[in-house]
């Protein structure tokens, strides 16, 4: 009831009122425009859960093939804690990872994770980087200028 | 057992010595200033539950109330991925949609999304925009110095 | 099928073609250098499942433990919707939160939570600080060039 009540209470103010500069603007939005020459972004993943680690690598790919970026970002994946699992060479996503890494991905796995997990690296893919850790990378990544995304 | 001593001893060690610069900063802190006159936000949304999807929109409406950034925020939503559940007209969120969109957040979908699942667009609020990809939308907009948020 | 299909294709692709820049690159990369003399970094917690808070929290430690930002990383915490269950005073944190606090870690609650859920302050830790939001706080250290995550 009172969840009807603000519904038609926001629906009769913005009837009532002449709709501000935002609905004109909205009608013509097509998305930010990629005015500069060179983009980076680094993605994050501690997700062991096989539609999160999924979504994070196709999400990857469209931003490789976004029309505003192609050709012009450039994209790392860290996975750690339960992310490791994108890496783990009984999983499923060698073929994937492996198309990324053409398309010029970095792929690394956070050390911190493998020594507190005591992980055999030999279980992880051997065409995987390591960094010191997951968390430190986010941080000097984004004071680098890197947009960092967590889906 | 381990925890009870590692409790222990992080009580030990704080009690015994003195509070580090972070205590007296702490008594004071009160949240950092709002010191340049206009803040951008985009969030990003790609999960359909509902109650993520409410307390996405809610987040958004604190932030352009919060009393440091009130009328000097601008701010957009994407949706991409699951997320595309906020703007299904078969959806509760209309009124509280276009709420938002009075207060001027531009509300974006992902076109990928729509493409790869074969989503009609006619099933969508009407009100709403498209953007060539939402990770491309977190990228390019990261690099024009945009926050980017992910509740 | 489709997925067979589409490995075969995608190692037949790797395989077949020369490895692009990324391959030499991948085998020497060891992280991000940290070039900076100082960074910043906002964590956020919006969640009460203590699997993430306690994974947050951890998170932060590696943070500030990573060699290459040890004695130059400045945090904060934020905590927010759901999230403010970290600084419940029956709840298992306390220990923890002190280290992290004596570490120079900002322990931060969003005031409109508490409002509107009409929780009580004297329900938390007494060391923490309050921000008029968790989410104007995010936009605002952003804006400042504080790295943001959210694990």
């Amino acid at each position: 009831m009172k969840n009807l009540l603000f519904s038609l209470f926001a629906l009769t103010v913005f009837f009532a009122s002449k709709p501000a500069f935002a609905q004109s603007a909205q009608s013509d939005f097509k998305g930010a425009e990629a005015t500069k020459s060179h983009y980076k972004a680094l993605y994050y993943l501690d997700d062991a859960d096989p539609k999160k680690i999924k979504g994070t690598l196709r999400n990857i790919d469209n931003a490789l093939e976004d029309v505003r970026l192609k050709g012009k970002v450039e994209i790392e994946l860290v996975a750690f804690s339960d992310g490791v699992a994108v890496y783990d060479k009984s999983g499923p996503f060698e073929a994937t990872l492996l198309a990324l890494q053409k398309k010029g991905v970095i792929l690394a796995q956070c050390n911190n994770t493998v020594m507190e997990r005591h992980i055999d690296k030999a279980s992880l893919f051997p065409f995987i980087s390591y960094v010191p850790s997951g968390n430190g990378e986010i941080i000097i990544r984004q004071a680098e200028g890197w947009a960092t995304i967590h889906p």
